[in-house]
């Protein structure tokens, strides 16, 4: 099933079941208002939902056209956002590439930052960048939406908790992080909104992609229509559930908490980027210093993610970075 | 006009007006039926909250009795919580204790952390503690609770986008701190639930107390029931106008989003302390280790803050560690 969340004037849009080919969908304000309400009731919403999607694909639910410039976020406001960095290959590059190592504990203790999501942006969103010198940059990740999640749940019993997938462009400041994290409190002014895909998707929309609590596909990159990234997303070193069991130590998560495993990166260079700030750190190990300039107005990054028949699985999360 | 929320066993609870002895409420449930949803619309709202609380105030509308065991935190679940440290004498007191300087720019440049705001406890509710060596402390705080705020707001526009102000007990897990920051992005299982006083008050309630964007109030703080601090809330160095102005920089802010001044800390030691840490940090610098442990199940801590007259503002936002 794959949902998504059409503007309607309200703040959390309202919410539509999206069909097979991904160009019409059944509105299902009826079951739930918005994404946020379908998750709070998710045990009664969601078979509900997947009644109307079958509906839908079999022409017996009534059809609107699906335009992706109406879409908002799936979730356009969300309880948190936190984001891991599960694909060790992204750590040690941009560590060596600065002349550090990596931290000692880089492969037993996930590494988590709480990001803001109260404002998320929609998949065609414009992205005003105040000032070019903060040297934006897009980020390519995968994330789970959880469903309530319990303080103390285990890697184990983690899955259960992980209602749907989406794709984040995860925009990144990379000018203003090294001050920033300089003063030991993690990101914050360099994180501005990040921006989700077009459609939230059940996991078993991925079918056998989806294993191990990871999406084995690649995730497609490609800036101002160029291909600039096709890095396997099952890559991570620490899975979703692992990722669950970290921040859930010490608290409990609410429905519609997004969690994201980090800019998706591999180790083989012919992957690719999924941000410019690795592309960067090769650089600066081949050539001593980094060749590629950060994103500037005018620019556009595309992201999405084909299943093994060719489908477009979260829809294209496509934005151009504009003066304000 | 003081505002709660009463647990109705919905997630967001039920909005209530409290009257001015802090005794009495009136459903406002008809006007919004939870404070986001007040928030959201907080141009209608408000005048019609203003009426429902003057006319509970006057006997005209039908009052229940306000039992402290009912209310949750005024909300329950918010989009954002990132807290500032405005309060320079806790970093300098802190960091002193360790042997470091401050941040070259701790005057210049606000400290903020994005915390987790999913899950806000209410204000009678148990911090349940997994492990005593996680080393669990209270920080006592005032917070505002911001309208829309657009990215780009000055510090001189900020005063305009606050609508409540709330207390906070900031719970802390000080000996997962240096671990967590040592990698590098900020606070995470070190952060669990806070929890937020009973009452969110308009800035109008604090009277003159309310100026400079600061709460010029004294806050106590008692550990069980032993007074432990009664700091001048006042003596932020940056003000909330000046913390906001920081926040939007590179992005803005939905209505509900809790933004705190950090834990409350005076030069002077005669005014106590509102975290063990800064307890323990004059202990070292004067005995060269610390003598206060930090919390362990049964102890009982206190946030409440009384105005010129002896009111109550916020109610008592009091709590007990219990084991899990």
């Amino acid at each position: 099933m794959r949902l998504a969340t059409v503007h309607d004037g309200t703040r959390d849009g309202a919410l539509v079941v999206v069909d097979a080919t991904g160009t019409r969908a059944a509105s299902a304000t009826a079951i739930a208002r918005s994404l946020q309400a379908a998750l709070d009731d998710w045990d009664n919403a969601e078979p509900r939902l997947r009644g109307l999607a079958a509906d839908l694909d079999a022409g017996r639910a009534p059809a609107m056209p699906l335009e992706p410039a109406t879409l908002l976020a799936p979730l356009p406001r969300a309880y948190e956002w936190i984001d891991g960095s599960a694909y060790l290959s992204h750590v040690r590059l941009v560590r060596r590439a600065r002349g550090a190592d990596p931290p000692p504990t880089l492969e037993t203790d996930p590494l988590v930052y709480q990001g803001g999501s109260g404002h998320l942006l929609a998949p065609t969103e414009d992205v005003a960048l105040v000032d070019p010198k903060w040297g934006l940059d897009f980020e390519g990740e995968v994330a789970v939406v959880l469903g309530d999640t319990p303080q103390g749940t285990r890697a184990s019993d983690a899955l259960a908790h992980i209602r749907l997938v989406v794709l984040v462009n995860d925009w990144t400041l990379r000018e203003l992080v090294p001050a920033e994290l300089a003063k030991g409190f993690g990101f914050f002014c360099s994180k501005p909104a990040s921006a989700l895909s077009p459609f939230a998707v059940t996991p078993d929309e991925l079918g056998a992609a989806w294993r191990d609590a990871r999406v084995h596909l690649p995730l497609s990159v490609a800036l101002n229509g160029t291909r600039v990234g096709s890095a396997d997303a099952g890559a991570m070193h620490f899975s979703f559930a692992d990722l669950i069991a970290h921040i859930a130590k010490t608290r409990s998560f609410v429905a519609g908490t997004i969690l994201g495993g980090g800019t998706v990166s591999n180790d083989d260079p012919a992957r690719g980027v999924s941000c410019l700030a690795e592309r960067r750190a090769r650089e600066i190990i081949e050539h001593g210093r980094p060749l590629s300039p950060y994103l500037v107005p005018g620019d556009e990054v595309a992201l999405e993610m084909r299943d093994e028949n060719g489908r477009n699985v979260f829809g294209t999360l496509r934005q151009r970075v504009v003066t304000p």
